[in-house]
C-alpha cells in the first residue's frame, strides 16, 4: 500500500496514538483504504512519521480491538473488510421538544396531589444521612437484600403492627421504590391473566398503571360502605382493589361488616386476593386510626401496600408490600432475581429516622398541620352548607364537596377557575361506563396539603363567592 | 339492653375513650352485644360510667367510623349485624426460616460480581449529600420527572457522548432504580411477545429475569466475535441482547463489522431491536475504551444500557436506558405514568459527583487500581501458560481461563477448593442446549475487583500449585 502520512500536531491536545488511530480509522471507514489492504508495519509507520513505536502499537492496538484491522501473525496488519454495510453515522438532530407552557395560572391549587413540606425535619435528616455515611460506610455502598435491608422491613413490620394494626413477619415486608413500582412487581408476581376489580370513583393512577400492565378491568360501583360486594361477584374478577381506611377520592371508612364479606369473597375461591392500598392513613383527625383490612384477615388473602411518599415526601421513593404468604413464596422464587430498588443508604436513613422516634413526632406534627387546614377549610365553605354537602372529611388530606342543586360540574369548575382556584372535578376518578356521571351528584375534590393556612382562607372565600 | 359496666383504669396508659371502645368492639366481635342491639345513649354511659360525655362520645365515634355501631337519628346507638361473617383473627405465628449456613468457607473468592469499594471517596460522597440538603431542599422532597431529573439526563447523556460515544438528547435518557427494574420497564414498553436471542455463554442473570417476564428466549452460539448473525437469523428473534464492548463472560470485544452486521439485521425488518448492555465498558487497560454500538446506529434499532452499579457502587441503584426515538414516543405514551423509582436527592448527588468532576477521577483511580490487579493476576497465573489460556483480558474486572489438556471444569474446580480458592465455572453461564458443555474446553471465570493484591497474589500462587 501506499505510505501513510498522517498529519500529526503535538499541540492538538489529543495523543499522537489517538491522531493514527482516528486518521486509519477514517480512511478505513470511507474507503480509502481499501478492504484486506496491507497496512505499514509499526515500525516502518513510526519511522515515516517520525513517532515512537509505541505510539503506533497503540493505535494499531486499538484498531485491532474494534475490529477495523486484522493481523496475520508474521505477516501485518490488514484492513478488515466492511462490504456494503458501512454507513456514515450523520450528526443526529437533537431537538427537544419545547414546552408550550400554556397552562393557566391559578391563585390557588387545591391539588389533592402534594403534600405539606414546610414542616419536615431536614436538619434531623441531613444529620442522620452524615452519620448513616460515616459509620460502616463501605457496606453500605454493596447490594444489599432484593426485599430490602431486614432491620428496615422489621422497623416497617413493627410499626405497621402498632399503628395499623398489620399482623406479618418482616419476611412478608417487601421494599420498592414507590407504589407504581410495587405494582409492576406485583403484576410479575401474579401475572397478568386476571381481572381487577376497582371500585369506581376510584384511584385512576392505579387504574390506568393495571391497564397498562395488561390486566383486564373491572368497575364496581361504591355506595355509602365502598365496594358492593353483591356486585364484585358479578365482575368474575380475581382481585380486588380497595382502600377501606380513606377510599379514595371518596373519603369512605368501609364498615367492619363490608370488610368481613370481602374477605369472604376472596376466601371464596383459590387465588382471589385483595390488594388494600392505605396510602394516607396516617392522618386521621378524630379518634384512633381506622386498623387495617390487613389485620382481619385470617386467610392470607390481603396483599396490603403502604408509602411513606405522603408520610415523608414523594421523593424518597420508598413503599412496601406486605405479602400473603402464598404469594410471598411465588414472589421469593420467582422473584429473588429483582435486586432492590431502592438505595440501601436511603433505607438505613429511614430506619434510623423511625427508630429513634422522628417519625412518630413527625406524623404527629403533621396530623396538627393537617387537621388545622383541615378545619379552616371546613369552617371556610361552611357558608356553602345549604346546597353542598362535605364528605370524606376527618381523615386524609383532601375532602370531597357534593352539590346538590342540579348545577352542573363544569359549571362549578369554570366559577372555581374565574377565581383563581383550581378544584378537581369527581368524574376524572369515574371509570368504565359510570365516567360520564350519569345522573350522578356534582362533586369536586379539594386536597389542603400544600396550601398554606392563609391561602386555605383566601381560597375558601372566593369559592364561596363565586358558587354562593 | 343491660347496663354497660365497663372496668375502667385510669392508670393504664390508655386512653379512657380507647378503653371504652376496645371493651364494645369486643362485646360486639364476641357476640355478647347482639345484632341490632341498642346501646345506652353517650350521656347515659357517660353518667353510669364516670367519665366525661366527650370521651364517651370519642368511643362511639370510633365504632361509628370502623362499622362496629351505627346511628339512627334521634334514636341513638346500635351494634352492627356481623352475622356468620365474624372470625377471630388468630395469633399468627411469627416463625421466620432459618439460615441454614452451611456454605463452604473459601479463603479466596474470585467472585464476578462485586467491585472494590475500599477506594471509594467517601467523603466526597457525603459532603455533595450535605451540601444538597441544604441547598434548596424543599424542592428535591418533592415527586420528580418520571424519567429523571433532567439535570442529570443532560449530564448522563453528555457523559455518555465523551466516553461512548452514545449519540442521543437527554430526551432518550430514562433512569431508574437498577439493572433488573430497567429490564421489567422494557419488558412494559416493548410488551411480552417478543423472542429475544442471547449469545451462550452470556449473562444469566437477564437471561433469567427475560424467562421470569415471559419473553420467549433463544440461545445463539458466540463465535471469537461473539453472537452470530446467520444463527440469529434462524433464531425467528426480533431483539437481540448483546454486550459488544466486553462480552460476559468471555469478554469479547465484537469487531466493528459483526456490529455493522447486527445493526442490517435489526434494520432489516420493523420492531427489531438490539439490546446494547454496556456493564463495564468503563474499564478497560489497553488503549481508548471501545465506542458503543449504539454510537454506529443510524436506524434507531438500539436500546443503550448502562449503570453506576459497577463504576460507582450496587447500593446506588441508579442505571440508565437510551432508547431509539421509536420506543421513547411508546414509553412517554405507555409510561408516563410510571414515577421514577429513584430517590431525587440521589440524583441530585450523583449529578454533582459528576459535573464537579469526581466521577471522572474516580474511574481513573479505579482504573489504575484494577489494571494492578489484573496485571498481578495475569503473572500470578503464568506458570500455567503451557496448557491453559486467558481470555477476555484487557478489560472489565474478570477474565477467562481456558483449559486446553482434556481436564473437565469439575476437576478444576475442585482442586481450586481444596486450595480454599473459588472460581466460577463457565457452563454455569451457558444457556439451552449448548449447557451441559459438549465438546467445549474447560474453563473458569476469575474476578478480581473485591480481593487485595496480596489476597490475589497469594490466591494465584495456590491455584498454580494445585493445577500445575
Amino acid at each position: 500500500m501506499q505510505e501513510l502520512t498522517i498529519p500529526l500536531n503535538p499541540k492538538a491536545g489529543i495523543p499522537l496514538y489517538e491522531q493514527i488511530y482516528r486518521y486509519i480509522k477514517e480512511d478505513i471507514q470511507k474507503g480509502r483504504i481499501g478492504a484486506k489492504e496491507k497496512l505499514p508495519s509499526s515500525r516502518a509507520l513510526s519511522a515515516h512519521l517520525e513517532v515512537s513505536r509505541s505510539t503506533v502499537d497503540l493505535a494499531y492496538g486499538q484498531l485491532l480491538a474494534e475490529g477495523y484491522l486484522e493481523s496475520a501473525p508474521c505477516r501485518g496488519y490488514y484492513a478488515c473488510s466492511m462490504e456494503e454495510l458501512y454507513r456514515l453515522v450523520p450528526d443526529t438532530e437533537m431537538q427537544e421538544p419545547k414546552d408550550t407552557g400554556k397552562t393557566f395560572a391559578y391563585d390557588y391549587d387545591f391539588t389533592p396531589n402534594g403534600i405539606d413540606l414546610d414542616s419536615f425535619p431536614y436538619g434531623i435528616w441531613r444529620k442522620i444521612s452524615r452519620n448513616i455515611l460515616i459509620d460502616d460506610k463501605k457496606e453500605l455502598f454493596r447490594l444489599g437484600d432484593p426485599k430490602g435491608e431486614r432491620e428496615l422491613r422489621e422497623t416497617i413490620r413493627s410499626y405497621l403492627h402498632q399503628a395499623r394494626g398489620v399482623n406479618c413477619s418482616p419476611e412478608q415486608v417487601v421494599l420498592g421504590a414507590g407504589n407504581d413500582y410495587l405494582l409492576l412487581l406485583l403484576s410479575a408476581v401474579l401475572g397478568t391473566g386476571h381481572r381487577i376489580a376497582m371500585e369506581t370513583p376510584t384511584y385512576k393512577h392505579a387504574y390506568r398503571i393495571f391497564e397498562q400492565l395488561g390486566f383486564l378491568l373491572s368497575t364496581v360501583p361504591a355506595d355509602a360502605q365502598g365496594m358492593q360486594v353483591d356486585q364484585l361477584q358479578k365482575t368474575g374478577a380475581d382481585i380486588a382493589y380497595v382502600m377501606p381506611s380513606h377510599q379514595y377520592p371518596l373519603g369512605i371508612v368501609m364498615p367492619i361488616k363490608r370488610r368481613l364479606e370481602l374477605l369472604a369473597w376472596a376466601e371464596e375461591r383459590k387465588g382471589r386476593y385483595l390488594i388494600e392500598d392505605d396510602y394516607d392513613s396516617e392522618f386521621r383527625y378524630k379518634g384512633k386510626p381506622i386498623p387495617s383490612l390487613q389485620g382481619s384477615d385470617s386467610g392470607g388473602r390481603v396483599i396490603y401496600m403502604g408509602t411513606f411518599s405522603k408520610s415523608i415526601a414523594p421523593a424518597i421513593r420508598i413503599s412496601y408490600l406486605v405479602l400473603p404468604r402464598e404469594l410471598l413464596r411465588l414472589c421469593e422464587e420467582k422473584l429473588c432475581l429483582f435486586s432492590s430498588t431502592v438505595s440501601r443508604i436511603d433505607q438505613m436513613i429511614l430506619n434510623t429516622f423511625i427508630k429513634e422516634g422522628h417519625f412518630e413526632r413527625h406524623l404527629n406534627r403533621m396530623r396538627t398541620i393537617y387537621k388545622r387546614k383541615h378545619d379552616l377549610l371546613l369552617a371556610g365553605l361552611k357558608p356553602l352548607s345549604g346546597f353542598c354537602r362535605v364528605a370524606g372529611e376527618q381523615a386524609g388530606v383532601h375532602l370531597l364537596l357534593e352539590f346538590r342543586d342540579g348545577r352542573t360540574e363544569e359549571e362549578v369548575i369554570d366559577r372555581a377557575r374565574e377565581a383563581g382556584v383550581r378544584v378537581y372535578p369527581l368524574s376524572e376518578y369515574r371509570t368504565g361506563g359510570e365516567r360520564r356521571g350519569e345522573g350522578r351528584c356534582t362533586a369536586v375534590i379539594l386536597g389542603y396539603a400544600t396550601l398554606s393556612e392563609e391561602e386555605i382562607a383566601e381560597a375558601a372565600k372566593r369559592l364561596v363567592s363565586v358558587w354562593s
